[in-house]
């Protein structure tokens, strides 16, 4: 019989050989994580000045790992979700305080108590006397309280209610005799399409006109409004005086893209999701590179064809993040790429086996398109002679379905 | 001890419940059965008739269950995918004969390898003499034939080269010096904006003549070319001799969506595939009635924005799949969709909690933002007094990634 005596000394673990962005097979998501945590910083420090709440919107990433650079080793924050299946796995991570920013389906209310049940604050979000029947009833059979947000219109963009409603009070008023009435919500949905910082200002303003005004009108009714919740990236990173909001929402910060560097809220140098494909065709004849990335890869998203610039499905660099000038992804079939040079660029001499990485319109559609994110720190890893490709730090899982 | 004869009776294993459409939480992609069928049913007669082996490619699909389909009990049929990742499903589910219809990434044929080396024969397609070379220099390496398809370029969609190029006799004598020239593929990607029958059988004829011309100048050559290999969704439903053509590749048939019904290829009663998404809210104001499906269920395709008719995100049916007249999915943002009605139609009395069904533009697009599916079998399951939501009859998982 063996015993560890005289077992044999265990092998040496074997040394993983180092990753790097010329590993795996294309195409593949990627994280730049110096530039994820600038990102982070820029706002929170924003919130800061501003003496808000930050509740990040985790519905971009949909990543713990990522979600974990939010409290940099502090206690989880709070979060928003878009679904519940974010929500069951935030919970599980550790976080206790998540609001669910979909007008709620009565239908899923089972799974919210089972989180409410284990501890986990989950603030739902609805806009109808219907809704917040359903709601009052079930917080009744359940005998604990769904603690439940109003969504407030603020720019005729998605749901919610405009905060003159007549029916405001009356919605608040069946939440609260359930003791579930929490606050207000609203999302400048529109500010994707403000264009200058002054319109951007303006959106920032009027959405928290909206969400205080709302509140003012519940309190003024005897009826409390403890969360005032505002919030989008573009005016998050715009607002200049949120009195009266308790909290700022933003989500596709963490990572931005070329709808928001269109806008003007970040610069294409601050995007820190990209899709590494490979070059496997050249049609001279038409001016094309033919790639391994397709819309599977970037998604259909092409949220930049109605800006000033449209950048096709993406701007194009080479593997260590440089721009390559005038190269542009400008056709996409399910597994094809295709890339095209503008601005008098002369095509570059890409031969097949060519890595590039493709920077996305639309961080959060581009994002779901991948299980996770191949993760490298794009400030430690600059060029180097001799060059070699950016080394791969990490791999993080993405929370999928609903 | 126990003994299996003084062990207690094992209990009665509790029934399932039957579950409906009515039953998961929304939004979640359906398969309805029937149609499926049908529509594998109609391209297989087709390609009885043409004399032609069908391959379908499963990248539409991408479930092993929808294959089984295909071949409808006799052994697995050949199959053309669009990933690796789909390759190797597939292999595992005893699929021997797979096209792996991408040009490829050298980068790649470890993994190819890997498969031939199972005894699972994987075709490989290409388009220059780079890439030729490599195939070559990775077959002599492995001491195995890759078996490798010369790219045609039949409408300047995408990739190839032209049928008359210089250039393919000296790629196709690359690969055969190595043992590994197969023949020749083409795809009239073109055909998807070809919105007569006579364009769609002129498509045809143009997809048949580019590959048997260029099959013909390898043979003149002195080269193989066993497989002449060609097709589309619409070209396959349109193509009226296949003299010289081997084989016929489509993928989308099987579920069609609105960009095939927009083209006349099928009709909107044959699209099988849908999305079930639930209402939750409504804005009288605007017209609009808002649900839980957004483009994260729908993904961002909009093909028939150029069509003729402008389907938005998709049209609406009931819980069984019947069109409500006028109603369509206008917007979506990431969990939210936008549903309004046009041509007149009033917009229907839908209250919070009702269940709807989204039938897409793009069911590759669409299928995709899904781990898999819900099985109904529309035939089995119309209407019944008092009615009740279709039976769910099975899930069929898809395969993901790259």
């Amino acid at each position: 019989m063996n015993t560890p005596d005289s077992a044999a000394p265990p092998a040496a673990a074997p040394t993983p050989r180092t990753r790097t962005l010329a590993d795996p097979d294309t195409p593949f998501a990627v994280v730049d994580l110096h530039r994820t945590r600038r990102n982070i910083e820029r706002l929170r420090a924003r919130a800061d000045r501003l003496g808000v709440t930050l509740r990040p919107h985790v519905k971009t990433a949909k990543s713990l790992d990522v979600a974990a650079l939010l409290h940099d080793g502090a206690p989880p924050c709070p979060v928003t979700v878009s679904t519940l299946a974010e929500a069951e796995a935030f919970a599980d991570g550790g976080y206790t305080d998540i609001t669910y920013a979909v007008g709620i389906d009565p239908h899923k209310l089972p799974r919210v108590i089972a989180l409410l049940r284990r501890g986990v604050t989950v603030r739902l979000l609805l806009d109808s006397a219907e809704q917040a029947a359903s709601v009052a009833e079930a917080s009744r059979r359940a005998g604990l309280p769904l603690p439940t947000q109003i969504e407030i219109d603020c720019d005729g963009h998605r749901g919610g209610i405009r905060p003159d409603a007549p029916a405001l009070t009356g919605i608040g008023r069946v939440l609260h005799d359930a003791g579930c009435l929490d606050g207000v919500l609203t999302h400048a949905g529109e500010s994707y399409f403000a264009y200058s910082a002054q319109e951007r200002r303006l959106a920032a303003e009027n959405e928290r006109d909206a969400a205080v005004t709302a509140a003012g009108r519940l309190r003024a009714a005897g009826l409390p409004a403890h969360t005032v919740s505002v919030g989008s990236t573009p005016t998050a990173h715009a607002a200049e005086d949120l009195t009266g909001v308790t909290e700022l929402r933003a989500g596709n910060y963490v990572f931005f893209d070329l709808v928001m560097a269109g806008l003007g809220v970040c610069r294409v140098e601050d995007l820190a999701l990209s899709v590494v494909v490979t070059v496997i065709g050249h049609r001279p004849e038409h001016g094309w590179i033919v790639t391994d990335g397709g819309w599977m890869a970037l998604s259909r998203d092409r949220g930049t064809a109605v800006q000033a610039q449209d950048q096709g499905y993406g701007l194009v660099t080479d593997l260590d993040g440089e721009l390559i000038p005038g190269l542009v992804m400008t056709a996409a079939s399910q597994e094809h790429g295709t890339l095209t040079a503008r601005d008098g660029a002369g095509l570059p001499d890409l031969p097949v086996g060519t890595r590039l990485r493709v920077l996305p319109n639309h961080a959060c559609a581009t994002a779901a398109q991948h299980r996770g994110y191949h993760v490298v720190d794009g400030a430690r890893a600059p060029r180097a002679a001799p060059r070699t490709a950016p080394v791969i730090q990490d791999h993080w899982e993405r929370v999928t379905g609903w």
